[in-house]
């Protein structure tokens, strides 16, 4: 369950075509192309199917959020520590369909890796990208909020963000990795991804809306390691 | 799985006393409690612990929270559908530990409703409990802030709030179930609120930081019924 | 400053057209335009301006929001006190540009009211309006929010709402007025309004990007009394 | 009203001591020790009175927040735009007791910038301080949360908190002034700021409470400037 890079995130969001059992399908899938390909492939289920996965696949599961509060009072809150306790690997954070105050992001980013769990902090922008990179995070997935779910990948529309967050987080950091993400739906857009100095990407719609799921990420992860 | 009144609704906060695995067994202890007594016990786990209690117990399993956002592009939300594919039979809102805004009150009770999910909302005075009975939820509990985790309950402290809520709430639903809750540890304090009008209680540490869960529960069950 | 019903209460929002000394323009038309016909109109300038406009007009002054924190550590909020010194008459409350926690709402017109502060709490839908009655407000502005900023009066296509509003409000108060908002811009919207029961409106767009402000506040004044 | 360095930030916070016709007061008071010492020194009263004070005083006066809310349908922020009108220099960001996501500190930057309008945004860390500083505010200030209020200053008590801030932020920007706050009452902890490096403090109580507020800013006026 260890992750490495080249890495493929998959945001299962809260779509219905990956929810529950056809989550767990997804999962699977998931991992039968990162076993024939032997590119790591990372699934971020709904917070309730945490679990059902972790006990069933065993490619690293992460959390799609976390909240960085301490074990005790905190009615509601998903913790690291209950994170950590259903097996999970990591937990993405501040998503742009779930954007966090700063120093929630620098707390939930300490708490993370003090239990182990890997983070992958997104930014919208590549100044934003390196402010979070300041907090240390595994991973900064730089994601341009108008291209999400839009078809067109930033990597290709936009290739000009990928590269200056490359650029901007290596002049405060060389332990983080770049991932980008936002209109990720082929084989080609995680090339040029990799070409501008990403590691990885993050996609969602595009694998969990595809009609062959497991073309869709064996299309991706075959394109991931540059040549 | 169904939900009958007097209800203990034990909620696990993010407590390490009632995460993973040490949860499901104290969700079993409920369970043994529930069917000895026949009164009915749910428990509220951590949102990652969900799928692993409705898998293993035969009581009622709750959310803590959720979120009224549809399928779709939500990030890191917990939303009415996982809950329902998860087992869960209802969930906790607006708990003071998660207070929420009131359209989101309204529209969390009405999508919780359309997928057969029970609702319980807290509030923290007795107008703001028939404010939210508005919104037809099927419980409505009651829990003067200042007295969570204290010890000392609101049954027998202030009785007059868990008796005005009963009353107003009265005047606008026949429909919602009124719920007390705040410092709840013995069976003396659920009778008070059995007196009052309260058909049931919310309890944490009560139980779960309890010795004994498993007497705790039962003198709280034994005393949930009026004679 | 008193304010009475009918009554007519602009929204200035944040619009370019009634900010600063625009803003003091349009309140001294609004001004005229209330002497003139003797129906009460109040308006609710962005915050800065506030004070510009209690010290220069004599028709009640509205913040279109307040948080009910006490005077204290509190950076960035905007206080009752801090209202009440700028010679404010009262306040919008949970505007669905400003939608707010019910105990924030229960809180703000407690803390309002003991300051001598009037406020008008916003609410979606009728069973919400009803909700945030039972804080005792003077006011409950019942919005519909997609007919907001839509040209489309709430009186004339949604009906219904204002009816239900007032009636469901009825049951649990006396003492709150009801007034009714979204797509109001002519006197007709008003005289609609009226005859369901409604007490006044809540009008933006339609006065403060009007052609002529004066013609527009004239005609929803005239007809906001019931013949 | 042009800002210069070394710079007093006095954040009135809601107190009810810089309230209103009280605020304007000191305000007059911070003018006269400015005027007298050459030090410039700026005050951030509660919104209602930014335009009250912006018409009296001659020194620069800050907002203590701002929403980055376009002008349009946004009932309740505090734009930009309308700080421009009030004639207000700038404004304080992200203090701790207003914190802020970090996309709509990057948004607020970007929009007052565009206007004139000065940003102080502030940090509770030095991590988080480099961060902010990714966004080219005019200045960041480092406020350790749990020393506000405390009259221990982070000066004197936690000195490696201002080194690390500046010494962070010179590695991504040279044109950021680092100020420092938190306890901050004497011309000594005014001191041992400038000789960690800061250019300026934020302080609230230490000016807003005191006895002679006059003899308190003079205090620290004097001590602001190296020798």
């Amino acid at each position: 369950m260890k992750v490495s890079f080249p890495l493929i995130l998959v945001n299962f969001k809260t779509y219905m075509e990956s929810l529950g059992q056809k989550g767990l399908e997804l999962a699977k899938a998931a991992e039968r192309v990162s076993y024939e390909t032997g590119v790591c492939i990372a699934v971020a289920p709904q917070t309730p199917d945490l679990f059902r996965l972790t006990s069933s696949v065993g490619i690293p599961v992460f959390s799609q959020h976390v909240d960085p509060d301490e074990p005790g009072a905190h009615t509601g809150s998903v913790t690291p520590e209950s994170l950590k306790e259903a097996g999970v690997s990591g937990t993405i954070l501040n998503h742009s369909e779930r954007r966090l105050r700063i120093d929630v992001i620098e707390e939930a980013v300490r708490r993370c890796s003090s239990l182990g769990l890997l983070t992958c902090v997104c930014a919208n922008t590549s100044l934003s990208g390196r402010a979070v990179a300041s907090f240390s995070p595994e991973m900064v997935a730089v994601e341009p909020p108008e291209l999400i779910g839009s078809g067109i990948s930033v990597s290709k529309a936009r290739p000009e963000v990928v590269g200056d967050t490359v650029r901007l987080i290596r002049e405060v950091s060389r332990g983080v990795h770049v991932l980008c993400g936002a209109g990720i739906t082929s084989g080609e857009d995680v090339s040029a991804a990799v070409k501008l100095g990403a590691e990885g990407v993050l996609v969602a719609s595009g694998v969990v809306k595809a009609n062959n799921p497991i073309k869709a990420l064996l299309d991706l992860a075959e394109h991931s390691v540059q040549r």
